[in-house]
């Protein structure tokens, strides 16, 4: 996410359904998507591990994005850079994060809780206050008169808290340092290595993926507001000139977008618009068509991960919550039982970073272009991958249809698990069959597992509980006419498919190439 | 790398020859390879940015890794774990890193500066000490008038110095945490909710992949010795009864490998013995064939990274450099022109670990089998990732063939780019046409380029000096009768093929089903 537009994050609005995000949180954890980190020490707050399910869906959705946003890129291309994790105070005093990346917190005077002031205001009063100052803050507390709402103890005044974690470099005395707060710094202090190295002309990206860290006051909401997190963020650089104009542009004009416009919100509407991102671009609402264009690659990601186009949206960050350097912030808000939460934040960065660190660090980050000299502008997008994990799990939840049982439908490429190879019966020759099968499509790099314990019908209802799309049953058909019984999660329909052409069905089905209505 | 054998990791033996070092590292500079982090602030010692060729190796080397180690092992198979870099504070001192991850360093008196005792001593006395307490090192300085290798001060008495970065978690009087050691940790912690969750029986294993770090007091000799670092573990979980019996140690009983004994160590010979993963399990050279089992598997992986199998070799560390809980640690060790050096450690941790953490943490980490409680026993393989590529990069680095400029011979599988498309010239409709292949290589997945710069021979050559094995000219040829040149790198050689024929040519060259001979 952009450096200072964390505001919004997991707030005090549009609290919902509270069954629903138990149940699947609950599940998720017994499950193995997800656990507290050190549990048995009792952990950190707000520190998460991915179980064995959470990180196949995490390495699928990772390599989904790579391939959709970076490795199939051609016009503009983008390279991928991976960076550390730990950066110097040189480089986050000029980034601004030392100075401006806190947040206003108070702490109760009686049993010494911190928290947030303006979420404790927000709950409170159900007042905005995006924007106001410790002391405009402090105010409304007092003549609110509000008290800690845990023992009602009285409160402090407001302060700032910088949310980066701070390491020490080095032996004694040694070199003041941060855990990253984004992924996005190493890529400006980079840029013009990337550049020159690659040969790189304008317009182009760079990527990352990896670990970011927040020091929350207050963590919560499981995956929603964490303080060890994964991103993945482009930085796309573009010549100032040329900012009106994406050579890919054709590929996304049609693409239907769901904005909610800052005039809509200053109604107090809540229902996005609908439109193309030409007519997006077009009526203005969008900065550039470089927004556009990410914007509507956002809509079809999201959808393929099982996200449905009616719920999630893109708002306009009003002007307080915006940085003031941005040229316009577009968040991608998905609606869960717990209220709206920001998963993308589309940032038009301008050219504020680079031109930021020349002037710090006093070396020329400029590009030489025909003779002149040209800083680029910056559209970032910047997604949460824990986060987008939980919005995967909560809209993919199902417990409707009569089967008995809840399961996940997750789409078949981001599933942790592909198919689920099961004998009939605990018996010989199936068992070994079983296994032989379950071998081979390991080998042909399908991610599947084997399971020969309880009932077939427990065993699908297992399968399902975990989103798994297919069930492979070897039978004894299979010994006698070489035949296997595949079935269906979501249709619970089963198939009569020859054992020899399970590995190209399997790999179609999970491309997209075939349906599986078509095996019937 | 297991916890505590941090101990011979670039040592101060062996030194070669220091021009190869210089040439590959600076090529890896310039080329986008690998950069120093925060650069244009002047960086932290031991911290390198991945640019976008180290990165595309480094996504290709992890997952040439979790294919063979992970997603393709049935029996016992092998889970992927993805947790937090951050660990509390009581983790670690169970752990044992709080009280013995640890160097012994001294300071100058006169200018100040840190060093690691030992490192000072090998280096300037040629003596070895592994093992030895800091008074004994004292003694050692003080009686050999040892002083400061950079300004000749004075040097003060010898410390312990530990090496965790600490961080501290949440507002004031926080929480005190570390970042990881190692990601093993993170494995123990979570043995008991994997094994529920996943239903697991005895033996499994739990991998994972993930930043590590270690505040070293004077890293040096670039990727190899690292403050921030890529680990890929395993923690094999079997039952003690069962330690000699690996049920699938047959698909490598004749692997051959080589290995450095303890009595060869005593003799003070430096090459290896040969022997088959059988003649080692029999002899009694490995404490268990699990050992065995992963001996074998990174001797192949090692060889399909590029690296000679008379260039690396597994030497049984002396009893002082393994820790007492240990029994038997096994490091992979490469030759290099800096010497011999540590990169992948391999570790029989017996059940120290987790007996240890249901001590401390009170929490019973045990399984029930047949009515019985058993803690099971651990081998650990610990591969360390970004020296892996610097040794990668070595040992592929080419100069003497007589073509006028240097190159790499990377495995097709694991170079950052697969392809180089070009125009013969910079003339329509041999550019479009170029462009579209291009355009179409990557649709498919391929990680190619596209470059019209400079004369084709200029081309071939900025291929050939970042390692791509392949380049394919687009011709007037290609308009008449639809074929393409495709040049190999190794051989020089050129064969002309049908275009349409491209995506499936170069996708069975780089999964090594044909050779690049087949097409002559």
């Amino acid at each position: 996410m952009a450096g200072m537009d964390k505001s919004k994050i997991g707030g005090g609005k549009n609290r919902g359904e509270k069954g629903l995000f138990e149940k699947v949180w609950t599940l998720a954890n017994h499950r193995g998507f997800v656990f507290p980190s050190a549990e048995i020490y009792g952990g950190i707050a707000g520190i998460y591990d991915l179980g064995p399910l959470g990180a196949k869906m995490k390495n699928n959705l990772i390599q989904a994005w790579r391939e959709f946003f970076v490795l199939r890129e051609t016009n503009p291309p983008v390279y991928e850079l991976d960076g550390s994790t730990i950066l110097p105070y040189d480089a986050l005093k000029a980034s601004g994060h030392l100075d401006s990346f806190t947040d206003p917190t108070v702490s109760c005077l009686k049993c010494k809780k911190w928290m947030r002031a303006d979420h404790l205001i927000e709950d409170s009063l159900g007042m905005y206050v995006e924007g106001m100052t410790p002391e405009e803050l402090t105010k409304i507390i007092r003549e609110n008169n509000l008290v800690c709402p845990d023992c009602r103890g009285g409160l402090s005044d407001v302060s700032v808290f910088n949310l980066m974690l701070g390491v020490q470099v080095g032996p004694a005395g040694g070199q003041i340092a941060f855990l990253r707060p984004e992924t996005a710094q190493d890529i400006f202090l980079d840029f013009k290595r990337v550049q020159q190295s690659m040969r790189a002309k304008l317009p182009f990206g760079i990527a990352q993926i990896g670990k970011s860290y927040r020091n929350e006051i207050s963590p919560r909401q499981g995956l929603i507001r964490v303080r060890e997190f994964t991103q993945m963020e482009i930085e796309m650089f573009v010549h100032p000139k040329e900012i009106g104009n994406h050579p890919s542009f054709d590929k996304v004009k049609d693409v239907k977008i769901r904005i909610l416009t800052r005039e809509q919100q200053k109604k107090g509407e809540t229902e996005p618009m609908e439109m193309t991102a030409t007519e997006a671009q077009e009526k203005k609402i969008l900065p550039n068509p470089y927004m556009a264009y990410y914007l509507a690659k956002e809509t079809i990601f999201y959808q393929s991960l099982g996200i449905p186009y009616d719920k999630f949206h893109f708002r306009h960050m009003m002007p307080e919550e915006t940085p003031f350097y941005s040229g316009g912030n577009f968040d991608l808000e998905v609606e869960l039982s717990i209220g709206r939460k920001e998963i993308i934040g589309n940032a038009y960065r301008t050219n504020y970073d680079l031109s930021n660190h020349m002037k710090k660090s006093g070396k020329d980050l400029s590009i030489s272009i025909d003779g002149e000299k040209v800083i680029p502008e910056v559209v970032e997008p910047s997604f949460g991958v824990e986060r987008a994990i939980y919005c995967v799990l909560e809209h993919c939840y199902r417990e409707d249809d009569g089967r008995g049982w809840s399961w996940f439908q997750f789409p078949p490429k981001i599933a942790p698990i592909t198919a689920l190879i099961l004998p009939l019966v605990r018996k010989e020759p199936l068992m070994e069959i079983s296994f032989k099968t379950y071998e081979n499509l390991k080998e042909n790099g399908l991610d599947v597992d084997y399971d020969d314990r309880g009932s077939v019908g427990k065993r699908y209802a297992r399968a399902d509980e975990i989103g798994i799309p297919f069930c492979v049953t070897i039978d004894y058909d299979t010994t006698k006419a070489n035949t296997v019984t595949i079935r269906d999660r979501d249709s619970r329909e089963q198939a009569f498919i020859n054992k020899d052409d399970l590995v190209g069905i399997i790999l179609k089905l999970v491309s997209g190439v075939i349906q599986f209505g078509d095996l019937l």
